[in-house]
């Protein structure tokens, strides 16, 4: 194993970059914008000039350096292939091959869900684990399993797309995947501010401080700490929806650990408590000792994976 | 890799071996009786003893044999420890330590439904395919889950568990693994026949060669198959809960295909019908392509799959 590697997580604003020692400390971290334009020529020698200039800065030489990790807003194929990523303006594009061309470096690419999962495994809540299942909650859902230590990528690279499991009748309008009643759809930030509304509305007459006013998922949660009756019932709702899923999943890789991450997770460990509460009435007997933590790494944990993959 | 190997099946009432060339190809097999008196501790040297004299027998030397590879019904752990296995009257047994001390030959030993998806992925429905989830539908259901070629364990031997996702609110007995509303419970041979007698109650008008009478899952088949209104809105029931659950699972692994066996699959490609139908409403789209096959090693895919582990 050579001395260093390179974490790559590619969003749609912003670049973010990591130089590691492949024992896994972070030595330099530093960001370069996501130029959109020209649908997206320029993302890649961008990155390929920006990793070309800090080994020159740090005096390094190309044959001390392991491999490129590279996560992106969509799916790649186990060649390196991303055949679309609407957030980068990206058609087809041969990542591997493009980035090996421009800076002779051994690169792996891999969607961000799946390398933010391989990241907090590796370095964050999951730590210490090789079997884990990680759930994402921003404005939608992110998901990504490991198991004995590697992604499960997907025969279609869409292994870990958990956030469209089925879990309710109740919906009618579609989820952004075609389908109705996905998991994203009561359980992402934008999911809880629905399952609030559809509450408010069912109990009219019950008081509550999320009444009339424009809501967020931390509303619902603050309300919820502070003994809101309703907000409680929602997050009831939430923990129903999301532990009976990670059940589900749990039949299937029988994981050590859930990690649950994003804009969500900061709601802190009240959301584990709702989440447990029901994977323990619906869990297998043989995995219902699985342990359940937040995600440490923030918005680093894509970066980590990254750098994680060529380690 | 050596010239041979072998597959043993360990059963609660036969042992199904099998002497394999290494290229995959089947040589001998034959069957010995399963002594479970004395809490089974002559199953072991029983195998030792049939193994040591088929390799005499084909004038053979263990130099030759690559290993032995062995299924047991219940958990084995990654290093071949059965925790507990009630058809063979076990507890605790060291299956890989005993066998190679007997033996001389390296084994490796695992759980009897993840050995059959593994066989059935080598040699019989999935053959050509490396990413899998076999269903065996029998008195209960089994399940196993191939990644890449590789069977996933679970980190408590739960990997591949399906048979007990939570799919209905429907019922109120408890299924075998204590708890309400497993898969198990509405689509093994047995669930098939509770969601009957439930149809048949709540339609007593519908008039149904099924009324009346003792039932099997394959009266069940044969009636849907000759037009039953009634066997036909059990089938769509059928369908519905094993296709979603299939779909919840295809969130996880994203497999290329599944492989549908054990007894009841014997009904023919009419199950597999009912069951994408309700995949792939419910899958999510990039995992809508996935393939249904039955499965075709029958009674002997462990036996290949235990074969498969030491190749």
């Amino acid at each position: 194993m050579k001395k260093y590697c390179f974490g790559i997580d590619v969003g749609g604003t912003t670049i973010k970059c990591g130089l590691f020692h492949t024992d896994g400390h972070i030595l330099d971290k530093w960001e370069i914008t996501t130029r959109t334009e020209e649908n997206g020529i320029h993302i890649l020698p961008d990155i390929a000039e920006t990793i070309n200039r800090k080994i020159e800065e740090r005096g390094l030489t190309k044959n001390e350096i392991e491999g490129i990790g590279l996560d992106i807003p969509g799916p790649v194929d186990a060649e390196g292939v991303c055949s679309i990523a609407v957030n980068l303006h990206w058609g087809r594009v041969e990542i591997v091959r493009e980035m090996q061309k421009m800076t002779g470096i051994r690169t792996r690419a891999i969607n961000d869900a799946n390398a933010a999962a391989l990241g907090e495994c590796w370095k964050g809540g999951g730590a210490g684990h090789k079997n884990l299942i990680m759930v994402t909650l921003g404005t939608g859902i992110g998901g990504g399993v490991v198991v004995e230590g590697e992604v499960i990528a997907g025969a279609h690279g869409s292994g870990g797309e958990i956030g469209h499991v089925h879990v309710t009748e109740e919906l009618t309008e579609p989820c952004n995947c075609g389908n109705v009643g996905c998991l994203e759809q009561v359980a992402s930030a934008t999911g809880i501010v629905r399952l609030a509304k559809m509450e408010l509305e069912k109990r009219p007459d019950m008081q509550s401080v999320l009444r009339g006013r424009m809501l967020t998922a931390k509303d619902i949660w603050d309300a919820a700490r502070n003994g809101d009756e309703l907000a409680d019932a929602v997050a009831e709702k939430f923990g129903l929806y999301l532990g009976r899923a990670l059940a589900a999943f749990a039949c299937v890789t029988d994981p050590e650990i859930f990690v649950i991450g994003g804009g969500v997770s900061n709601a802190g460990p009240i959301i584990l408590e709702y989440v447990q509460k029901y994977y323990r009435q619906y869990a297998f007997p043989g995995c219902k000792d699985a342990v359940f933590a937040l995600a440490t790494l923030g918005n680093d944990a894509g970066m980590y994976g990254a750098a994680k993959l060529v380690i």
